[in-house]
């Protein structure tokens, strides 16, 4: 039986613009693990789709070898939990094709909401964004890879949602923790 | 800076006993980004140690070959923030061997505490387990590997933490993001 829930929130892991840890913008290398993690978690809180942003082509090509290895191929039977999650995966060249798919699909424009370690002076907390995602409009909430997103892309977002913090100053977590610690604290039932 | 945190909890990823995709009784292969992923989720939330445990010599030799490269090897010039991480690792062979080195530590028993997707009619809720590692009191927070700790294991602990519940019915998070997610709910503090 399928639990009812209310929001409209899609999940997008940047590969670029993000930043090396000189600060250059880069387009990072595409991590396995990444994909199946941060899908089994979307799957876990309802997530529209999990879109995996990059333009470069062999690493889309990549992306497409492992998915449709766990949604069509032969990992499809042995697992079919993961298929269920890595289904939600669609691969985009740019924030901008995300919002035109998520366009087609919801008929009208999301909002983008930035992830990061760093503050920022235009950061909105973990509870006002909870209450803003159970509403009927859509939001797209992005990760980057590497050592984050482009400040320009940051900037161009319409919402940054603050940092985790836990209960030391170390802030070094994987974009695959982050991404679950943040679904949970948003749409955590328990 | 440090910042102060009264909390005395261990993470021990366990790789024997645990269970296969029908149930029997194995020892799994270690995964280089369950000791990355943990050990940098442990470092944010105060974790004291995080124990990794296989009684397999290959893979305790994996474990130290990985280790080693991040806190001795070139690793730990190229990036700090992942040496101080895998600092928290320890290799051992078993509970018992965990349990005698966290005693000489503590000069006291810990309580052992596992976790896992499946209810359980022995399980403490997450609210409860928070306020009982605010104590002086020592514990070890048990994650296991592939599909999940053995019953015998389970059945012997001294507690058993409720599993996460997301928004849907779906239950199958990687252990990277259930420990990160659990650390978070016992030690966040957003």
């Amino acid at each position: 039986m399928k639990k009812s829930y209310k929001h409209s929130l899609y999940l997008i892991l940047v590969h670029y613009p993000v930043v090396n840890k000189h600060g250059d913008v880069i387009a990072s290398a595409v991590t396995n693990l990444d994909l199946h993690d941060i899908a089994r978690a979307a799957k876990t809180y309802g997530v529209k789709n999990f879109f995996v942003v990059t333009p470069l082509k062999d690493q889309k090509e990549l992306i497409n070898k492992i998915i449709s290895h766990w949604t069509i191929g032969s990992g499809a039977k042995y697992n079919p939990d993961r298929r269920d999650a890595l289904e939600l995966v669609c691969i985009k060249d740019s924030l901008e094709d995300v919002v035109k798919h998520v366009v087609k699909q919801c008929d009208s424009r999301p909002q983008v909401i930035v992830t990061g370690a760093k503050n920022n002076s235009r950061s909105i907390g973990f509870d006002i964004f909870r209450k803003m995602i159970q509403t009927d409009k859509t939001y797209l909430l992005v990760f980057g890879t590497a050592w984050g997103l482009s400040e320009k892309f940051i900037s161009e977002a319409d919402y940054v949602l603050e940092p985790i913090k836990g209960c030391t100053n170390y802030n070094h977590l994987s974009v695959r923790s982050a991404a679950s610690i943040i679904l949970d604290r948003l749409l955590g039932r328990n």
